[in-house]
C-alpha cells in the first residue's frame, strides 16, 4: 500500500552521520575522529557496578523501577539545580526537568515553541540534530553566518535578519556558545550579552545548548548566557552524555517557569519519563560517590588527548590547514586553504582509513562548508590521534595545488 | 516575559491522572486502586543483580553505556521479533524498532502521520495518554462508541464515520484490542477481522496498542490484528513496562518497511535512541535468565489478585454495580447503576481513602462517563483488594438512590 505522511516530517532526511555510521561499521581498520563520543576510559565501571548493586539491594525498588514522575527524580533535580548554583551561577525557580539527552530538550523545546513557518536562528555550522529537529516540526532553521574572530555568530548579520522579521516569524536563537560543536569555539561573554540584549530589543528567546560545559581544559569558564538572564528568556540545557554515558540518556532544561511547565506536559506525552535507574544511579554517584572529582579525571584525560592532537596538526603547513584551538569540549575545526583540493583530500582519507565529519554534515545549508571538517579527539587513543593526524598531514600533502612533497 | 506557544500544545492540558498524583502524594493512607503500577513484587531483583553484575564485569561497556544505533539493540531486536513470530505469529520485515515505552511508540506514530486537523479514530474510553499525544500535533482524536455486548468499538457507527470523511481527514484507527484500557474488555476474533476490512476498505491505517497482551489469565490468547495484516496496514506497539518494570522505558515498533524508515527518523530527531543499559539488560534476560518464566510468575501474580478483586466485587449488588470480567490484563472496569448517585459515591471514596479512576479522565471526550470507574488489581496486595473492595461496597450502599442500608 501507499502511505502518505505528515507534512512536518517530510523536510526530514536521514542524518548523514546515521548513514555514515552504518558503511563504517562495515569497514574495518578505520580510525575515526568522526564523532562525539566519549573516550571507552571515560566509563567509572566499578563506581556504576558499586552504585548498580547499592539500587537492587539497600534502595526501594520502587524508587528506580517504577513509574515515576514526569519531572524527574526530585533529589537528582534539587542536585542539578545545586550544581547549577554553584558552578555556573544559574539560579531556578523551578529545577530543572530531566529529559532523554540534550537532543529530547531540543526536540521537547522546538515542539512547545515553533508553528509550522516559524523560524529558528542557528549558527551556520552546527549540530546536525538540533536542525533536524526544527526540521521535524516543519520550522525553519535559518543560519547566521559566524565570525570566527571573534568565536561568535555574527552579531551585525543577526541583528538585520532579526530587524527584518517583520512577521515575528523567529522565534528562537538556538546557540552553543561553550566548546561549539562543530566548531570548538566559545563565544566571549561581551559577546554572549550583546546577544542576550539583542534577543531582549526584538522579543525572542534563546536556547544555549551546552552539552559540553563541564569540560573546561585550559583558561577560565565564560559565564553562561542563562546566568545574567533576568527577563526569563534563556532556556538552558545540559547534559550527562558527555560527563556519565551517552547511552543513559540524561540531559536537562533549566528555564522560566511558564516554560517549564509546558515543557512537563509535552515531556509526559513524548514518553511519560525519562529511564528512573539512570535517575537514580546518578543522583547516588552525585551524593555518595565524588561524581565531581570523576569530571575532573574525564577533564585531565581528554585535555592530554586535545593537547596531543593539537600538538599533531602544529606539524601541518599553516598555508595546507588552519584550525581553532578550543579550550575544552570534544572537537577540533580544521580548514582546508585554497591549496588544497578537498575531494582529493577526502578521497585520501578515506582511502587511508580516517574517519573525519565534513563541514557540510554539521552546517544549515547543507553545502558550502566542504573546506571545513570536525575532529573528535575524545575517542581515539593516544595511539590513534598521533596515526590519525599521520594520515590527514600525508593527505593535505597528496590534494595540495602546490604539489609539495612530504619532508 | 510573556510567552507564546506553538499552537499545537494548545490544546494539551495536564493530566487529571497528574494532578491527582500529586494530591494523593498529600494524602496518606491512601489504598489505590488507581494506576495501572505493576506490583512491587514483580521486580526480579535478584536476577536484575545479576544481570547487572554481568554487564558492569563480562560486557564490553561500548555496548551499553556508549552511544547506540537509533533502532536499537540489534540483539534485543532479534530476540523482540522472534517472541512475536513465536507468541503471536506477527512476521515483521524489519525487526521492531526500540522505543521509550508504548507512550512514545504512539508519540512518534502521530507525528509521523498526523497533520494538524487530521483525526484519529478512538475507542470512546481509552488511554488519556493516546488522546494527549494525539492532540499535542493539533490532530482530532474522534470518539467511536464502544459495544459493551460485543466488547468491540461499535464497527457500525465505525463504518459511517469512515464514510462520511470525505476530505481522508481520518488517518489511523487507534485500538486496544487485547485488555483494554481502561476496559479491561478483549475484542473477539471477528471484531478484529471486521475492523481490519473497515480500515482496508476505506484505506486508513490502523495502531494496534498492546502493552498488556502478555498477560492473559484465562481463555486462550485472541489473534492480534496485526497477525493477519496483509496490506502492511497495521503499526503493532508493544511494552515492557508490563512485564519487566515500567522505570525502564522500553518499548518497541512493528510495522512495514516504509513506515518504519519515518519512524527511525522521527526517533533519531526525539532522542538518538532509547537507553542502551535496559535493552542490553533485557536481552541478556531473554537469553540467559528465562524471561519467559518470569513473565509466567506474573501472571499467576495477577490472576490471584484478579481473582480476589473479582470476589471482592461479587458481592456488591448487581442492581447497584455491573463490571466486565476480564480475561487479562491490569484493569477491571465497573459501571454504577442509575441507582446510585456518582458524586456522593465519589466523594465517600475520596473521604475513605480509595482511589480509583473516574470514566471521564480515560475518556476522550473527557465528559459523559462519570457513572464508570477503572479499578486496578496489579499494584495492590490481596489486603488492599479486600479492604478496598469493602470501601467500595460500603460507598455503593451509602450512595444508593433507593438508601439500602448495609446488611
Amino acid at each position: 500500500m501507499k502511505y502518505t505522511f505528515a507534512k512536518r516530517i517530510q523536510q526530514l532526511t536521514g542524518s548523514p552521520l546515521r548513514e555514515n555510521a552504518k558503511k563504517r561499521q562495515a569497514t574495518s581498520q578505520v580510525i575515526s575522529f568522526a564523532y562525539g563520543y566519549p573516550s571507552i576510559e571515560a566509563f567509572p565501571m566499578d563506581t556504576l557496578q558499586k552504585i548498580s548493586n547499592r539500587l537492587y539491594t539497600q534502595l526501594d525498588p520502587e524508587s528506580f523501577l517504577q513509574y515515576g514522575a514526569t519531572e524527574g527524580d526530585p533529589v537528582l533535580r534539587r542536585l542539578i539545580a545545586k550544581r547549577l548554583k554553584t558552578m555556573s551561577s544559574i539560579d531556578t525557580t523551578t529545577d530543572p526537568l530531566i529529559v532523554s539527552g540534550s537532543t529530547q530538550a531540543i526536540d521537547l523545546v522546538i515542539k512547545t515553541l515553533c508553528n509550522e513557518g516559524d523560524i529558528v536562528l542557528c549558527e551556520a555550522q552546527t549540530f546536525s540534530g538540533a536542525v533536524n529537529a526544527i526540521k521535524s516540526y516543519g520550522a525553519v532553521a535559518q543560519a547566521v553566518a559566524f565570525d570566527f574572530d571573534s568565536q561568535s555568530m555574527d552579531l551585525v548579520l543577526l541583528e538585520e535578519q532579526l530587524a527584518q522579521d517583520e512577521q515575528h516569524k523567529i522565534k528562537l536563537i538556538y546557540v552553543i556558545p561553550t566548546f561549539q560543536n562543530p566548531l570548538g569555539t566559545s563565544m566571549p561573554l561581551e559577546k554572549r550579552k550583546a546577544l542576550y540584549d539583542l534577543a531582549c530589543r526584538y522579543d525572542v528567546l534563546i536556547l544555549e545548548d551546552d552539552p559540553y560545559g563541564d569540560l573546561l581544559y585550559t583558561g577560565k569558564a565564560i559565564p553562561k548566557i542563562k546566568s545574567f538572564d533576568r527577563e526569563g528568556r534563556v532556556i538552558y540545557t545540559g547534559s550527562f552524555s558527555k560527563i556519565l554515558a551517552p547511552s543513559t540518556r540524561l540531559g536537562f532544561i533549566a528555564a522560566a517557569d511558564p516554560l517549564m511547565e509546558k515543557f512537563g506536559l509535552v515531556k509526559q506525552t513524548a514518553d511519560s519519563h525519562t529511564n528512573f535507574y539512570w535517575q537514580v544511579m546518578l543522583a547516588e554517584f552525585m551524593q555518595h560517590y565524588e561524581f565531581d572529582a570523576h569530571v575532573e579525571q574525564l577533564k585531565m584525560l581528554y585535555k592530554k588527548q586535545a593537547m596531543t592532537m593539537l600538538r599533531e596538526l602544529a606539524t601541518c603547513p599553516s598555508e595546507l590547514l588552519t584550525y581553532i584551538t578550543p579550550t575544552g569540549g570534544y572537537f577540533i575545526c580544521c580548514q582546508l586553504s585554497e591549496k588544497v583540493d578537498p575531494s582529493r583530500f577526502y578521497a585520501y582519507l578515506e582511502t587511508h582509513g580516517l574517519a573525519v565529519i565534513h563541514g557540510d554534515i554539521m552546517s544549515v545549508s547543507g553545502v558550502g562548508y566542504e573546506t571545513y571538517f570536525r575532529l573528535n579527539f575524545t575517542k581515539p587513543t593516544i595511539e590513534e590521534i598521533v596515526k590519525g593526524c599521520a594520515i590527514l598531514t600525508k593527505a593535505l600533502y597528496q590534494a595540495s595545488r602546490i604539489n609539495q612533497r612530504i619532508g
